[in-house]
């Protein structure tokens, strides 16, 4: 049987090597829990230091969908509406987790071509709000995800324009980062420029997806925002009483720019793919930003491509998405795209 | 410096040995995320063999918090109110939580001698209530805590009365397990025996305090529960991506009755203090029935049991609470308890 | 100075004079609080005689959004979505009123040509979603209204067709009739056949725009719908003490077909405009099926006829939206035309 | 057969002539719906004239229960907690609505002598709360009642005693003024006395049970508080569209000093109630301050005087409620005495 290569998703990755020693160093002694313990000291020192933000507050929660969920849950009133691409995962895959945690926002996903919004299109939405009319849910929030959902990754100049429309008009800006890591290494840029200093005000960290065995984090760079999550992270369950399992596994993944090299390797083997596909003539749908690329195989050569032991998800029309990860190999992509040659020419 | 003996909390503990072991013995290869994993379809048969219910679904979350409130939140309608004693995780120190999660659901904390619920004062609570008039918040289940938050341990015919009474209106049952190993140990009951067999429809498995690294547990009996779980877990963020890591330390826990064998370790030292003290004429406020004991000592002698370095809360008026854990070696009991004699003495 | 012509719309009426006197005559004696009064089962009687269903339950609560988000949060799990055309009031006009009374539920609109939703984009949309996936919002109501917020009214094989491709996924339906007796009227249906009859399962009887003086009404066909609704109107604070005179109102509406006459008459005081203005080329955007059409007029010609007096919404672009009721008379409307007339001359 | 004389609550009687003449009147011509109309407008100003308070923000909604929990919302983070006595109607009697508009929020009932709190209660309360942990709900309101559910009424002195023992910790101050007028008249002091110069920042006006028809009213005087209730209002579905007939109540309620002289008589027949019972020995449980009383007349004895005609309310252990409202008569109140005394010598 042919060994399958792992192109589903980045989650499905195990854990970097350095994390898990990370924990078991972490496992000396007992602790104070719930975060009153030298390590999470230590971790936000080191995400203060990353981010050039020294007053930066920092939150780690299980998974993404709660980073997204419970951060702009504390920038968003119970009336207020968050605005984001319609193709945003906190609109298709959360299931709800906002509008829960909120006490009723609502998503308002927006068009925009190739899965992202223009600072046009989002001032043209808007100038259409009946501002102060209760009648009509308040845009309070713009969240921007980058990379997109469809692996598209905005420029500095990018979110630094869209966050301007969005503070314009009061609102705040939240950056879903599942993926920041790759999103950095595509551009070429500091943490602080992408962020903050662009006029983001909440950040999800995005570990999980890049090496982190059980927490990912809301970064916050909001005095206001961040005194709301001390409580809306406790009554959610997310502050685990061994923080410091939790925040040994931030303060490992940040340090050494681990986590940039780690989402360099999966850029990286993007591009491998990408270009050795290309030898002849396979192109992806858009060139992928980051790790993530859509192909348009048509539904036969999918079932070829699996049976052939590529795992991918197809998502419709015969199109089909790739993955890789910091655990993808050099050996591995080869590997792909000599068995995609042998479909095509079978 | 005199080596402080960690007395304050069983969460301050580190992760045993088997669970870190397990841990990184999962990260092998790549794994479908969110669940689809082997590690979590193993991790429902052991739950299922070691509580002798074949069709329990479990649903691993970050905290013993989220275990109960989700639990909760999928047991009772948000026009409900949840019985429990007054003394309850649920009511004091979860920040409304359960409130949050069933969306307005109230927790009512009933009296009840020495931290636990009778028979009698929950008819009488029931039998005052307005059923069916929407005026009054609607009991729909019974919480229970074993042991308590003051150590007390239910019996199984209590746990059996109180179900049965709770039942006979239509409620369901929740047990509240943050130490349910430690109760098994003291009963020397099954796990079955203690929960469904005795009217428990949902169970907070309590991993977090006796050993586990980043995850407790929801066990449910109850299939249509278990089927709003799937969605209310997931909306809390509570569904981890890389979920093998977090079965894999449910199932090492369970396995080899483990979580027993620690439990019973901590229990043993409880018993092994309260012997040691009571050579001295030093009694606890209440005998403990496992890892958790009270002593009225002043505040005075609190100040000086301080100094020698025993690690303990105070619980206002001159009282403080000693909590023992997996971890907790005879040496350091012994040691504590020679401290504690030198104080007296001295 | 001209006496201004009300054409904004049919909620800027008075109250209809059956309704006042009704209100008077329960002013008689006292009477138990919150519905436990003669007048509302008697109101009671008269719903399930109108709607042909005798075990129908209705709830009287003080406005039309209440009476939708209420009922949609009855039908609808918070995990859940409601699926509606995208022009409609409950997405764009009640600040996510739903999404708080679910515990965060959420609204997804569906496009549809001239402001209705077609079976065939139902089905599709439906075909489109991950059943059973908890990274996803389950569809679980469909709301239509009619007419729309466009002025459209579903026929009653239009009706039917959408409630069968909703129910055979196992959706509820919910019909947000906040002008249903103008739909009544212009199909010339019976309210059976157009609610129960039709796959509907919880109707919005909207009796504020069409006379009443201070209530709207829930009325509910599905038992398990109702059971919940007892408890969710009273904790939303829509249980009015003195029940009887909004009671009182509801049976005043549905008694001898008053509510049907008053609705006829909008459709007519519309027709009779539309009539009027096209003798001299005006015509709407759309034909209008009840009391509601739009013009598109230009911003000019808007500002002048809101100068001759009419009363009316721009509704953007140029288009102007107007609304005729049950107190519009035809001198009113033929004076309209009249002075529209001028305008355009002038 | 006899002639029942209401004595079960206040909430069982009509609705004062000059409130249904006041909606009457309000029946001409067309006005803009929710609130933008002259009706609204000028019962604003009458409010402020009342209040003395020019700046007062007035939200006409359905019901008490409406006005108190929607009032709390807006004073209560999701993650805080309302402290009242035990008996309070929010806790008891309102379904948990403060719960849900919330997001959350809990209620806690603190025990206090007669149905009252205690100042030296209240800070012993607040004095043993961990502040700034988030693992306990955070008190950040106190609701008083007053007349209290048990018909006892707080003095000036009071209510600026517990205010100030509340406001010295940062909590806001609710008056839940379901009898305010009965307060008022009780104390003879004005509403700005017992209110806003008391320190309390939101108010349940309480029209309902002294004579209104179909609305209540929040009165707030706390601007950061009323931004928000414009939103969590409208989303409630509390913001009638009609809203001129609601204005019109409120307006004609606090006109010409109405309220006070219909509450007035309800607190004068109670006077006359308990002097009539009194001269053959009857005396209730409390001397009652406004117009709700207690008596322990025994199970037999309520019984017959139930036989008697005489209609009232049942607590417990032979105990029963009384109320007397704005309409009722003196000669009504003979008749009951003589009725009671026939039952005692029968």
């Amino acid at each position: 049987m042919t060994t399958p290569i792992e192109l589903r998703s980045d989650n499905t990755a195990g854990v970097a090597a350095e994390i898990l020693d990370a924990v078991a160093a972490a496992n000396t002694g007992s602790a104070l829990a719930y975060g009153g313990d030298d390590w999470t000291e230590r971790m936000r020192r080191v995400v203060g230091d990353v981010f050039e933000f020294s007053d930066v507050a920092v939150f780690p929660v299980v998974s993404g969908t709660a980073a997204n969920s419970l951060g702009l849950s504390a920038m968003c009133p119970p009336w207020g509406a968050v605005l984001c691409h319609e193709s945003a995962h906190i609109v298709r895959s959360e299931g709800g987790a906002t509008s829960m945690f909120s006490g009723g926002a609502v998503m308002q996903g927006l068009p925009g071509p190739g899965s992202k919004l223009e600072p046009a299109g989002l001032a043209r939405a808007l100038e259409s709000v009946r501002w102060g009319d209760p009648h009509e849910s308040q845009p309070a929030v713009l969240s921007l995800t980058s990379p997109t959902d469809r692996g598209a990754v905005y420029s500095m100049d990018e979110v630094a324009a869209l966050s301007a429309v969005a503070r314009a008009r009061g609102l705040k800006v939240h950056l879903d980062g599942a993926r920041l890591a790759n999103a950095l290494v595509a551009l070429g840029c500091t943490p602080a420029d992408l962020t903050w200093r662009a006029g983001v005000d909440v950040v999800s960290l995005g570990a999980m997806k890049n090496g982190s065995l059980s927490t990912d984090a809301i970064v916050c760079f909001d005095p206001a925002v961040a005194e709301q999550l001390v409580y809306r992270t406790k009554r959610a369950g997310h502050v685990a009483s061994k923080m410091r399992f939790q925040s040994a596994q931030i303060e490992a993944y940040l340090t050494d720019g681990r986590w940039l090299m780690w989402a360099a390797n999966a850029n990286a083997r993007m591009a491998q793919l990408v270009q050795g596909l290309g030898a002849f003539g396979v192109a992806p749908l858009a060139s992928p930003d980051a790790n993530m690329a859509f192909f348009g195989v048509g539904e036969a050569v999918a079932a070829r491509l699996a049976e052939a032991g590529l795992l991918f998800y197809g998502v419709g029309d015969g199109a089909i998405r790739l993955v890789t990860s910091f655990a993808t190999t050099p050996a591995e992509i080869d590997d792909a795209v000599e068995r995609w040659r042998s479909v095509l020419a079978g």
